[in-house]
């Protein structure tokens, strides 16, 4: 049985999402035990399911939850919810509560492997190819050591590996350009340690522009410049597309083409929509922790439990542990 | 009078569309003397003009010149060019070589402000609202210190103010969240700094996703961040534009959609399009450098000869020099 505690409180949308997600996800997966923190009032609907267990939890953290609000909140959905993986009573979580206050508890309340000095943020970005590619770390640390980039590769290869079923993960670091000497030197550092690892599959740097395309599986990333990747991804394509959509309905033939070419383009805002890929991963814990989007609906909330899910039934982190140890 | 030198010989489609460029240029604008650097040869159409000088130069500079490579190219129109505005026969250079192969030049010979530890690339973006802001530093440094930023966003702002006539211009920080605490050290510190100053209106963090909303004037950002972010934009503009293309070519109605809405998507196109802008400027220089796309044709030739002209016509450096005594 694959045991997962679900924070049911922290999503923008309230709980019923999550009530939603848990119903239809405890009847697809027949191997499967969850654990749902919240207010017992409001989860009614899932108090008769015998796989499923209620663990009330008065408390919300809040979206904009620092560090000093998270610790005190030791009554709420989340918190309750990492400390059921902590204790060992489920081996994954899963929250839509805000990036920052969901990491934090994490950061707080649950132990990380052994030897990792830095977890980080891991988000999947759809590409050109619709391969899909791996970036982390995208913003949980302001500064990383090269060694904490090699880390980051590691776990990367391995969740590329078992997750995506790449065999050979190509694995590259993201720099301001091709050559070993790029960089500052915790990049060029970097560089020297990726190559010289016997696991990874190291093509070397990618650029920016690149990122997109799809040709490697796998970008490792200092938190800062990771962080400024993304945003800067989801910032161009939110801009990109309201001004297809305006610069066509700026003149007639535009408008009549924007009338037959809809569904196309709205197959293309799906295919680029970072929500349907079902969450960020938080990785270097000893457990599976996997975070919704704030705004999920219950769709995307169950695609997140179903990485979560995959994560600890492919028993992910004990081999992302493996791959350290021996690299 | 003001004084040009045009490097005639390093851009990837010769120098037939700098020679076009000049003549055009020279018709246009009555107070230019032009200092042309190529093989004279190649300059014929350009010598019977009594306000252009050629500047007989045998080597040219390849793309992909290192350091060393530069250094030993000094009869290069590149090298001669630079060293015309070094000698103070010339006020402003422009060249279409490759912007590390330039850059270099300008650094081996041509006098930084003094005080200035660092010059740095600055780029014009294409923004939502078509305001369009300046990025820097967007690559010429691997890292830099808080004192080197407060120097970017001073350069900037003189820009911003003299070139595009923006009173006030709003100067941001690229940073991992909009928070005086957020980033790294140096991120920290340059936000301290950036507050302090008395000329430079700042307005605090912006995050990737709204660089190419417009809200801001300028924006500062270490030369590995920006890179990235530009690079990033870059990619994701050009990425998304082929999806969308390809989405609409996927089934019949988009294809009678992409029929009708083509002129709109083509003039988004050069709205987007990087190359219309005219190139990128290399400050913190005693003159003023600016590079043409490798790729330019005459027309963005011409374009970056005038982002050349206006800044050597408005006296920018002299006021950038202003600038960071003040501050």
């Amino acid at each position: 049985m694959y045991k997962l505690s679900i924070d049911a409180m922290s999503g923008d949308l309230g709980s019923s999402i999550v009530v939603e997600a848990c119903s239809a996800f405890i009847k697809d997966h027949a191997d499967v035990e969850l654990h749902v923190t919240g207010k017992k009032e409001e989860l009614e609907k899932l108090t008769h399911h015998e796989r499923i267990q209620i663990v009330d939890a008065r408390d919300v953290v809040p979206m904009d939850a620092g560090i000093m609000s998270v610790r005190r909140k030791k009554e709420s959905s989340m918190v309750k919810a990492v400390t059921l993986a902590n204790d060992g009573i489920v081996d994954g979580v899963v929250s839509c509560g805000s990036t920052g206050a969901f990491y934090t508890s994490a950061m707080l309340f649950l132990k990380r492997i052994e030897g990792v000095e830095k977890s980080c943020l891991m988000a999947m970005l759809p590409t050109y190819n619709k391969k899909g590619v791996v970036l982390l770390d995208v913003g949980a640390n302001a500064e990383n050591t090269a060694e904490q980039l090699k880390d980051f590769a590691i776990m990367g290869h391995v969740y590329a590996k078992n997750i995506r079923g790449i065999q050979k993960p190509k694995v590259a670091l993201l720099n301001i350009g091709s050559e070993a000497k790029k960089g500052d030197e915790v990049h060029q550092q970097t560089y020297q340690l990726l190559e010289e690892d016997k696991m990874i599959n190291f093509v070397g740097n990618i650029e920016g522009r690149d990122i997109l395309l799809g040709e490697v599986d796998v970008i490792v990333t200092d938190g800062f410049s990771g962080n400024i990747a993304l945003k800067t991804c989801e910032g161009a394509a939110s801009v990109l597309m309201k001004m297809v959509k305006e610069s066509m309905m700026s003149s007639l033939s535009g408008k009549i083409g924007a009338l037959f070419a809809k569904s196309s383009l709205y197959s293309l805002k799906d295919q680029f929509d970072y929500k349907s890929v079902g969450g960020a991963l938080m990785v270097g814990f000893e457990k599976a922790v996997v975070k919704a989007h704030g705004a999920s609906d219950s769709k995307a909330f169950y695609n997140a439990m179903e990485l979560a899910y995959q994560m600890v039934k492919m028993d992910v982190v004990t081999q992302m542990k493996e791959g350290l140890k021996v690299s």
